[in-house]
């Protein structure tokens, strides 16, 4: 099927190569990546596959048309496209609208991409590691969410060597409960709750990672923590969610089958209204990708597929605690990456 | 007139709230912020005018329709609308495409207005200063680029208090003509030529600077700099490219004429064809506003408007100069800020 994008993910997945200029223009036989003369000598170093031909470009659309002009059906995706760039093109080319329809085709990883994530989530766990390490050796009593934030992108770059997947989120005690929390002033002491989620890329492949800790002067990012006893309860229902979800998934469920086990478990344990979010995402290139985990998808779960499992209670002005993973669906079954 | 956008800045400047999912509708006496439930709290603690009512949807477009329908022209951004969006609110809206309506709106500043952006570029050139001083008084020799560009966001961010207008260009000697360059593992030695390109948000205004400067053991981001003698020629016809221009732009002027007085300055110099960019780009909530200063545009220069000078030269695999500053066009006369 031919079909044009301008996502840089997908340009990149395509041919190897992408920038913030260009149109990939996808055809049987012969394929096209389309960019500015800024580009066009970082193309063709990256773009190995002889069928795709670079053309340097002082205006994309006109070359675009030159090329697609006379092929039948080509897929475009209306929610990348601007109005714009559809009025510019829709008269010549025939084409035919299909959101998401370059996420679909990525959602079931191959061997390298299986690779390269794990490789991303690898060195996202190291980072974590030595973050704690930090916080336990250091003097931090008193350092605010912002002073932890920048510093945990230190060790997550590992000093700007490493892109981020997103910015990372680093909150205390109630503050975990604000569905999008920027960092804030607040302050981080003994007997605080501390709220992990953070991700870098490999390769621009992404991971994805949280955790909720303990901190008495010391901090452990690992999934067994002791709290005081009334957050410890949730704690232990948010991760008990999130184990038996990884435990029960399968290929073949459909993704609102996997999101059921979460929120029936922290439902019955009287905290489903808590729960205010979707199960998980998948991940690749994009640090949001398809299947979608959520009570509304009917997307079947396939081997190949790599999404997190990220179950969480916020209770207003209190508390949230959320853990994640990210599991890739193998032999039927979820393992952790 | 009536318009909606849904770009987070000109939302902000519209009613001084903005979110990811959000749509501004405008209409003469009544207008809409139009978001989901994550952000309806703190939109309205924000949106201080009476007349902007925030309405909490769970479908923004629905919503939209709801209080834009039956208002006669309805202005929106084709550039910045997905087709999608449009496809959702085209038969049932009155709608008139104009691109860049919101730009063109912003590009006079408010007296609010300049003095946030001063303030920004206030503490911008601050921070140059401080890290001239890191780079000065500590042991950096054959420290990667990769390492400088992680270094100075440090003092750019205060330790991640302030965001970043763009990711700093920090880049040495040949790298600098690259026209997109990242930063490398190239590492900084005595005598290399050091191009830091920065700029920070305060109260979310953009400030912007580049210095081209020579590291000798120390470094000073100062105009006036002591290079190499071939180096040294360029940098000489780029400041004075850049000075002239600043001190000759007049308000009345066309945007091409004061590109025209960089260019020219440099094209009588020998080096025109390697002056490969525009001469500037206003600057506000946005890192790149209107008025663009480039050859082709015909847009008028008026008081009030600020934006870049920043004339360059780049001499492929040898070496980059570039200078810019922010000028505020002020009784007819362009200002430094």
């Amino acid at each position: 099927m031919p079909f044009i994008t301008n996502n840089q993910n997908a340009m990149f997945y395509e041919c190897g190569f992408s920038c913030d200029n260009g149109i990939f223009f996808k055809n049987d036989k012969q394929s096209f990546l389309i960019t500015d003369s800024r580009y066009t000598l970082e193309a063709k170093e990256n773009i190995k596959d002889k069928n795709i031909e670079v053309i340097t470009s002082s205006d994309l659309i006109i070359d675009l048309i030159k090329v697609a002009k006379g092929v039948k059906k080509i897929i475009f995706d209306p929610s990348q496209i601007s109005l714009e760039f559809y009025n510019k093109i829709s008269d010549t080319l025939d084409l035919i609208a299909k959101s998401n329809f370059h996420q679909k085709l990525r959602a079931i990883k191959n061997d390298n991409e299986i690779d390269l994530i794990k490789k991303s989530q690898e060195m996202n766990k190291k980072a974590f590691k030595k973050f704690a390490n930090f916080l336990s050796k250091n003097d931090i009593e008193g350092k605010s969410e912002l002073f932890l934030n920048f510093k945990v992108k230190e060790f997550l770059s590992k000093c700007g060597k490493y892109e981020l997947s997103f910015e990372p989120i680093t909150a205390l005690n109630k503050n975990i409960a604000k569905p999008h929390a920027l960092p804030s002033k607040d302050r981080l002491h003994k007997g605080d709750i501390l709220l992990l989620d953070a991700g870098i890329k490999y390769k621009r492949y992404c991971s994805d990672m949280t955790r909720s800790a303990l901190y008495d002067g010391e901090i452990r990012f690992s999934k067994i923590q002791k709290m005081p006893k009334k957050i410890q309860k949730i704690y232990d229902i948010v991760l008990k969610a999130q184990e038996l979800t990884i435990k029960k998934a399968r290929s073949g469920m459909s993704a609102k089958d996997i999101d059921f086990i979460a929120r029936d478990y922290i439902s019955k344990a009287g905290y489903g209204k808590y729960f205010t979010h979707s199960t998980g995402h998948g991940i690749g290139l994009d640090i949001h990708e398809l299947p979608i985990i959520s009570h509304r998808s009917e997307m079947i779960i396939e081997d190949g597929m790599i999404f997190s499992i990220e179950p969480g209670i916020y209770l207003d002005n209190e508390i949230g605690i959320r853990i994640e993973d990210l599991v890739l669906m193998k032999n039927g079954k979820a393992e952790i990456l």
